[in-house]
Formats: C-alpha cells, sequence, structure tokens
C-alpha cells in the first residue's frame, strides 16, 4: 500500500518537473477525456487523494475549485499543502485499518459503506488512471511523456547482500 | 496486491465488452500515445502481466507480435489462455515473497535485479496507466469509457455484519 503511494507521489514530482518545460497555455488547454487538461488532472488527483483521506480521518472535506489554482505553482503549493497531512496518514497505515469501515453519507440521503483498504486502493488506481491520460496529452503537445514505470525507481529496497 | 490484480482484471473484462459496441476499425486505429491503439493497448497489457509472471517463476516469455492478434476474439483468447496461469501464481501469494530477488539479464549483457514486490506492483500499475490512455480515446471515439473506480465493485467484501 505504501509503495503505491511513494510510487504516486514520484511519478507526480516528475510530473511537474515536465510541465515546468511546457508552456502555461498547453497546460491549461482544454483537451479530450477525463477531466480535460494537464493541470486540471493534477489539480483533480491532489484533490481527490486528499478529500478521500479527510473522510478517513472524519475531518472536512476540500471545497475547491480549480479555477483558483490555474497554474503550475498553485497546484504544486497545493499539493505540498495536502502532502503532509496525506503522508502522515500513509506513514502510519497498517494491516489493522484495512477492515475499518467508512460510512459516506450521499446527497439522496443514502449511505456508502467503504473499508478504508479499499478506499485507499481506489486513491492508488485514480491517481495512477489520470496519469495515463496525460500521457496521451503530452504525446498530442509532442513531448515525451514521464516514464510510468514502477520498476528502477528504487521505492522498494533491495536487501543489502544483492547490491 | 490480489485486490488491484482483480480490479485490473474486472476492469480489463469492462473493456472487452466495450470494444463489442465499437468498430473493429476504431479499436486498430492508429493513435497518439502509448502503444499506439485501443487493441494494441490490451494486448500489450496481456501480454506485459504475463511475461513478467513467466519472468519470476523462471520460465520463458512470450515472444509474439500483435499482428497475430488483430482482433477482440483474439485478444481475448490469448488473455483467457494467460490468465490461468497468472491468476494461478496471484492467488499463491504471499507475504514472504515479497522480497524474493529476479535477476532480469540485459540485452547489453548487465544484469537488473528486482524484488519480486516491486514487480509485481510494476505490473499493476502498468495496466492502470495503459487503461487511462484508452479512457481518453474513448472519448475520441465520442463513447463513455468504462469508470476506473475501485470502490462499488465489491472486490473487497465489506464484514458481514455492516451488510
Amino acid at each position: 500500500m505504501k509503495a503505491l503511494f511513494q510510487y504516486n507521489w514520484l511519478i507526480r514530482e516528475d510530473w511537474y518537473q515536465w510541465c515546468e518545460d511546457v508552456e502555461e497555455e498547453e497546460l491549461l488547454l482544454v483537451r479530450t477525456g477525463g477531466v480535460g487538461g494537464i493541470l486540471h488532472t493534477l489539480f483533480h488527483i491532489i484533490d481527490v487523494e486528499w478529500s478521500w483521506i479527510r473522510l478517513l480521518q472524519g475531518k472536512p472535506d476540500f471545497q475547491e475549485s480549480f479555477e483558483e489554482y490555474k497554474s503550475l505553482q498553485k497546484v504544486r503549493e497545493l499539493d505540498a499543502k495536502f502532502r503532509v497531512e496525506v503522508e502522515e496518514f500513509v506513514r502510519n497505515w497498517d494491516l489493522s485499518m484495512e477492515s475499518n469501515l467508512l460510512h459516506d453519507s450521499l446527497p439522496d440521503g443514502r449511505t456508502d459503506i467503504f473499508t478504508w483498504g479499499e478506499v485507499m486502493r481506489h486513491v492508488i488506481a485514480h491517481e495512477i488512471h489520470h496519469i495515463g491520460q496525460i500521457s496521451v496529452w503530452a504525446r498530442e503537445i509532442g513531448k515525451k511523456p514521464v516514464s510510468a514505470n514502477f520498476i528502477r525507481r528504487e521505492i522498494i529496497p533491495l536487501p543489502e547482500q544483492s547490491k
């Protein structure tokens, strides 16, 4: 679980660096699929990750709109702000929390019940899926996308004796 | 680990069903990004998943090309054929296998060393990333993509008392 969050954060950082070499106009351009743009997608990933972690902790959710974060710097700042809390939650994750239950009230009065384990996996898959969309848009701009490889990022260190 | 493989297989099945309502020409069309097409991507996902599982088992790899599998039916048949072995491997996965080492010989004579745990996560992330690409192409065709949600798929069952 922790390793895939780590992976997502590394990939996200690589995309921020990738964005530095791209015109802001391209980052903001409304595109086909997903939430419709590169920077908007990064904002959405940050928003969704943080919102679920807030929900699991029984804390109020984030209600801002992308309209207020339409620059790479603003998105990175928001990420840095949220990351503190998300990282702490992930760092303290242990197997005993897998089957904790989240009761999520829906606007129509019904309540969804999720295990914490499925929420965490939902958050992981959510980011990887959206990053895949950005990789297509990167090629549309004519730029090589960030590698999506989990291997060769030293996320899971090799045992000492094999180095 | 097992739950995310399960997720990928469910999503993949949904995409096969989605493909049934799309002209084969659209499925084969060469597109921007990724490996360059919807059916080619599904083939690539199957190929990569199986190849890594074969490597972990020290068995020979798959060497076919997409040229031989350019129809939905052929891709599904290949998936069904490979799935037997992949599912068995995933079913028998346990925590003690996380730090097993894979020595992967490269064409240039060097050897990469990976833990089995990182290879498994690489395979999981690989599929989710490529499915994200297909979701953009789906919108280009004007069709709603398959939901990428992990939640609401009953992959991780709720405890009995909360139902």
